[in-house]
């Protein structure tokens, strides 16, 4: 029998059973962080609900690990609620998840602005509200690289996530009431940026062939993390020029002032060696540097990722001294892990 | 102008570079941990050497991010020496790091065996032993898969290079004279084994197309992390039957009692999604609970990777009392890091 040459191999059994699979892994290489409700698919802080903390809550399609299931922990996320590769979770799991992380003070539900998870948390906002629980919710909008998009209205949200829920968990750690944490989350989302591109597609579990198609000497500049397409199609480059190509856009949306405190986040979508990720980190500080800008904190690695895709992302977050503090502050989780 | 279509589009500069220009972005990244001797392409423990402390240095070819750079830090390693990519660095390189780490306790030096880092490890040793720097050597040869190899006379140094790094790091944090702290080295290397398959090839940046051909529906048994060929070619198989295929040669050679308590650690060899990584340790969970034996502790993730290689490998380090404390101890590095 003859196989496509196309075809993307994967570690797995039952193509219908990989998040289901992959979440009993979890569960048992951290039972130390959480545990996991696999009737709806949720990654919950092991002693939650905390009492007297406000909850968080995100999730979202599977394929963009560790986000978020990774970030489950003291000092991040409290429950992560696991859609089908590159899905929405659907309102009875974010209901159930938000339903056992309540601890009194409410919970934060944390969207990434796509139409389906931004309608199912909505709903699912209505669902616990009647039963008493207090939410809000942020959604996330940081990708600069196109103005709506194949599954969204408007912004993508992309690597802001990241920081957003480091920063909000963070706040809620130290005891935070709900708007309080909120707040957080909305000004980490104002003040960030990002913009990806991919150097090849990804496919996924139930397809197994690439979900679109990129010529051998062709970038997607602006890419989205399920693959959407972005600004332009571009012959690739050297490091230097892409690096070129993902700051000028962040830059003119963000516009900091000379002298502004970064975070500056370089984010690889799956298939790219650490190696080329510091490479890019090292062009990035460089092309920074040169427009009188510093970076004050950074992030280099694989945490929101498009399954196998090669290609980065670059996010970067105007700080101010309380973010600063936020993401010094203690963090336990399967992917960050400091001070604690 | 045409490009192959098995062309390896990398996020770099001028190939002979990329080893470089990646180092100066890990300074960059993390200050508060490392810092970076460029000409001698190292990466050296911010306040190295520690006085009264065995410095322990390793090193190899690129390609293999977060190894050995990323493990460098409070309670790991002192220093790493970066190759060019896949090549042994010279020892001039190791010289200078174990010159750089002494603190007047000695120096272990950690060689993954190869041939050409194990002849150039024992050059480097002589170069110092000459100045008047103790220096011990351990050779890592963990990989089951085959007997000698490409580079290789005797078995190769894998996975197992993490956990030895870890536990001999510990014990040297600790206060461990040098032939402790090499007495724990070998004792983690005796005790590993490891087993790797790749699903796809990678490439290097110098030459941009894959180092060797697999097609669409095979996989290679027994992968080194050079993409050295292993045991036999396989068709592609469910993630159930590759683990059986790691695990049946690896239990078969360390032969762990039932009930033996293990360090299960699922890696990835740089282009394999998360998710599948998670589903594999599930695999091997239920699989070694079959044969009545106990996960201890575990790791999970891309941290001895080959290039954007697709693959995983498995690797059990067969515990004791001593080697979960030394694994549980306090670690600070880019790539591993909890309790600190």
């Amino acid at each position: 029998m003859s196989v496509a040459a196309n075809v993307v191999k994967k570690f797995i059994n039952d193509p219908e059973n990989v998040v289901p699979e992959a979440l009993e892994g979890v569960a048992a290489a951290h039972p130390d962080l959480v545990r996991v409700d696999l009737a709806n698919q949720l990654v919950i802080r092991r002693d939650a609900p905390v009492a007297g903390k406000v909850g968080l809550v995100s999730g979202g399609g599977s394929g963009h690990e560790p986000l978020h299931g990774g970030f489950v922990g003291v000092g991040m996320l409290d429950a992560a609620c696991a859609g089908a590769v590159f899905t929405s979770p659907v309102p009875d799991q974010m209901a159930a998840a938000s339903k056992a992380v309540d601890g009194g003070a409410g919970v934060l539900h944390i969207v990434k602005n796509y139409t389906g998870d931004v309608l199912n948390f909505r709903m699912a906002a209505e669902l616990v509200e009647d039963e008493g629980v207090e939410v809000a919710s942020v959604v996330v909008d940081d990708d600069c690289a196109v103005e709506d998009s194949l599954y969204t209205a408007g912004r993508r949200g992309v690597g802001a996530t990241v920081l957003l829920e480091k920063a909000a968990g963070a706040r809620a750690e130290a005891g935070g009431s709900l708007s309080e944490v909120a707040g957080i989350a909305r000004k980490v989302n104002e003040r960030s940026r990002s913009f990806g591109v991919a150097l090849t597609s990804c496919a996924t579990p139930s397809s197994g062939t690439p979900i679109f198609d990129l010529g051998p000497d062709e970038i997607e500049v602006g890419v989205g993390i399920h693959g959407e397409p972005g600004r332009r199609r571009e012959k690739m480059a050297p490091a230097a020029e892409i690096v070129e190509m993902m700051l000028t856009p962040i830059l003119e949306d963000l516009d900091p002032a000379p002298g502004s405190p970064l975070l500056a986040f370089v984010n690889g979508l799956g298939g790219t060696p650490l190696l080329e990720l510091y490479l890019l980190f090292n062009e990035l500080k460089k092309q920074l540097e040169a427009r009188s800008l510093t970076i004050e904190r950074s992030l280099v690695g694989n945490y929101i990722t498009s399954l196998e895709m090669a290609g980065a992302s670059i996010t970067l977050l105007h700080l101010d001294e309380q973010l600063v503090q936020l993401w010094d502050a203690p963090v336990k989780t399967a992917a960050l892990r400091w001070g604690a």
